[in-house]
């Protein structure tokens, strides 16, 4: 049974408790939100993870996409990778490699990590089209199935399945009209073959074939957003929407499945559309929980995507986004390398947290305002303790060490905390009322 | 005459020609708001520089500080991380030396840059007190003003004055409790002196011959902040705001003599209380442009918080602040060296550009859209051409050359451009009418 369907029975999972007790909430909270829908825990019933809650009212969640291309393709760099942005605080991770032996390269990952990890099946279908016929409009529809099967029975926790890609999408994006395009690889493939056999995307007619393999395994349905901008200037457009409608309406059907979805969003995007884009997504989804790519809040900063990324990254997170993907400096120029997979998830990890701040300080602020205190104290140990990344912290003022133990070499014997401490905070409290 | 008085009296002086053309605005409007006190153009009359506007309705300035420190004192050094600033993109610099020949070491960087560059005047009298006498207690009022008018003899372009510290927000500091304290160096040195003399602050007592000064050299008063807060626990507390509405005032005397002002925010802050920061600026200052020191949206990324700057940048750029000072991944652990200065000034832009474009993507966003043509078109050398950094992004995709001349190795063959380009966009436009 699934995690939903659990829920709805009025049973308290393990995987609940242990999202509950991550969370510092009530158990019987999460089961209800689970129950509605509003928070997933993507735990396929093949293989053990470690429960990660994504929705509402939870701190905002981390995924690190990993994966070879067709130039790239050394199993052990991505597993490098995936060690990598486990130690650098990814909640997550998607496994989407286009190149090598998918299956092994897949089944190794999922064995050597606890997280939940997810998936693009379609990937699998289009490479294996393209290898054989030559293109991705060769793909067979059953294959399309057979591999979500097998990645299913594999392990794999949550699956981004382009089922929204359908001639209604389609024909709004034509009408559109947009400088950047379609800038989904999965939405490329799906519409490449639809152009070539006229006919409607097969994840969209079959979809409850789709549900029946998902539901089995307990695969949390990623709804993926192929109609997200490529571009900052064709953001929230038509296309889009409708797109957003038709992933609403398919939401419902899952639910009624008792499958558990997450819904994808944009994207490139700039700041002031995010917060309409959170809302809209959570009223045509009905809470869904929502997970942003990126997003890409400026097109002109590549090599410095992973920061593009932690700004939009803030913004989702302030305004309700639950689970937001990384972005690399390598975005839009390389596959990612294990150093640019560290400073991706790094920056995301801090534009979440800087959101979730947003909402509520004391909550999800208890690091922050213990720093306060090791400042004020001029404490270097509990400072450490409570950065985020204590190493890289440490060895920032360790190469460049001050004469005086108490400081830095910013302000060096001038800190203006010390001097503070030894006079104006030795003043009487009504020392200035007159 | 200051820049102020000519805009006053109807003149467009050719700092205002340079700064209409830069921003692609009418000179008589940029008049008008200097007039105003809208827009600042720091441009002392001893020194030339290329003018640079900030304020209301331009493009979103970024400021970089350079300077040594008792610990690291080094000048060539200091000219290296001026230089690298200014090829990064930095707007102005400050030059904020506590150690070393303070003098040769500002006169160098003066000598060395055509930018506007601020100056924190105090710092120069506090060290000299502390080598002299042992503390900033001992400073001698009438140096404060000297240090101040030697600064503004050599052609600083704007200056950080403490004036605000007095007795009334001192009173309210105490009153507030925190658990930061105060943090601002001119603060701590100001506050001791006050405490200790058990009088008020000097600088706030001559504010007249402070602006006697500045108006004779037309140095903009940069309005010095020094109740911001030094940790987010402690964000937009009474003392803060009882200093801008000091503030405000001390703005008002400087327009009645015709001397420009900008003025300082915040700091330590969480992102949902940075656009109430500037629109209570805004209002206490009557519109004086607004200069953030940040801000830093979370308190626990030491050695990354140019990124947690970024995203409070592009906050502040997009609710109406003008002005931006950078913050390097050295912030609260040691003093910057040149490559921390590069990785400071990039973060500070790139959220400053994502702000201006939430506020205008059709004004600031030229290049924005030019990219998205230029990826659309897999034409990497004109995606180059419209990136910030080009030689960075250029360098990530050789690194790991893809194999297909106009794709990268992100998704190597299987370019979901060149899909969509070779079947989606070659649909008919109703294809998927029926």
């Amino acid at each position: 049974m699934t995690q939903m369907l659990e829920a709805m029975r009025g049973n308290i999972t393990e995987a609940m408790k242990t999202v509950a007790a991550d969370e510092k909430l009530d158990p019987e909270y999460i089961r209800k939100m689970v129950a509605k829908g509003y928070i997933a825990i993507p735990d396929n019933n093949q293989r053990e993870t470690v429960a990660v809650g994504i929705g509402e009212n939870l701190r905002t969640k981390v995924n690190a996409t990993i994966g070879t291309s067709t130039d790239i393709n050394d199993l052990d760099m991505e597993l490098e990778k995936a060690k990598i942005a486990e130690e650098a605080g990814a909640d997550t991770l998607m496994e989407l490699s286009i190149g090598g032996d998918l299956d092994n390269i897949r089944r190794t990952v999922l064995k050597n990590t606890k997280k939940p990890v997810g998936s693009v099946p379609i990937y699998q279908t289009a490479v294996e089209a393209i290898e054989k016929d030559g293109s991705a409009i060769n793909m067979d529809p059953d294959d399309m199935l057979k591999n979500i099967e097998k990645q299913a029975k594999d392990g794999i926790d949550f699956m981004a399945i382009h089922c929204s890609v359908n001639r209604e999408t389609l024909k709004r994006l034509k009408r559109q009209g947009r400088n950047g395009g379609l800038v989904s690889r999965g939405g490329s493939f799906i519409s490449s073959w639809m152009v070539h056999n006229d006919c409607e995307n097969p994840l969209y007619e079959n979809y409850d074939q789709v549900l029946d393999i998902v539901e089995e395994y307990d695969v949390c349905l990623s709804m993926a957003n192929a109609m997200r901008a490529g571009a900052l200037t064709d953001s929230t457009d038509r296309a889009q929407i409708q797109e957003l409608i038709v992933l609403g309406e398919l939401v419902d059907r899952a639910r009624e499945r008792g499958v558990q979805t997450i819904v994808e969003g944009p994207g490139h995007i700039p700041i002031n559309e995010i917060e309409t884009n959170i809302n809209i997504q959570k009223k045509m989804c009905k809470n869904a929980p929502f997970y942003m790519l990126g997003p890409i809040v400026t097109d002109i900063a590549p090599a410095y995507d992973h920061i593009v990324s932690a700004i939009g990254a803030a913004q989702c997170a302030r305004y309700g986004a639950n689970f937001i993907c990384y972005v690399t400096p390598a975005e839009h120029l390389a596959l990612p390398g294990p150093e640019d997979v560290r400073e991706g998830v790094i920056a995301t990890r801090i534009g979440a947290h800087a959101g979730d701040l947003a909402i509520d300080l004391e909550r999800f602020g208890e690091d922050d305002i213990a720093m306060a205190h090791a400042r004020k104290s001029l404490n270097w140990t509990e400072q450490y303790e409570h950065a985020m990344w204590p190493a890289d912290a440490k060895a920032i003022r360790d190469k460049r060490p001050p004469e005086a133990d108490d400081t830095c070499t910013m302000c060096g014997n001038y800190c203006a905390i010390k001097i503070v401490n030894q006079w104006l905070d030795k003043a009487d409290k009504d020392a200035f009322d007159n």
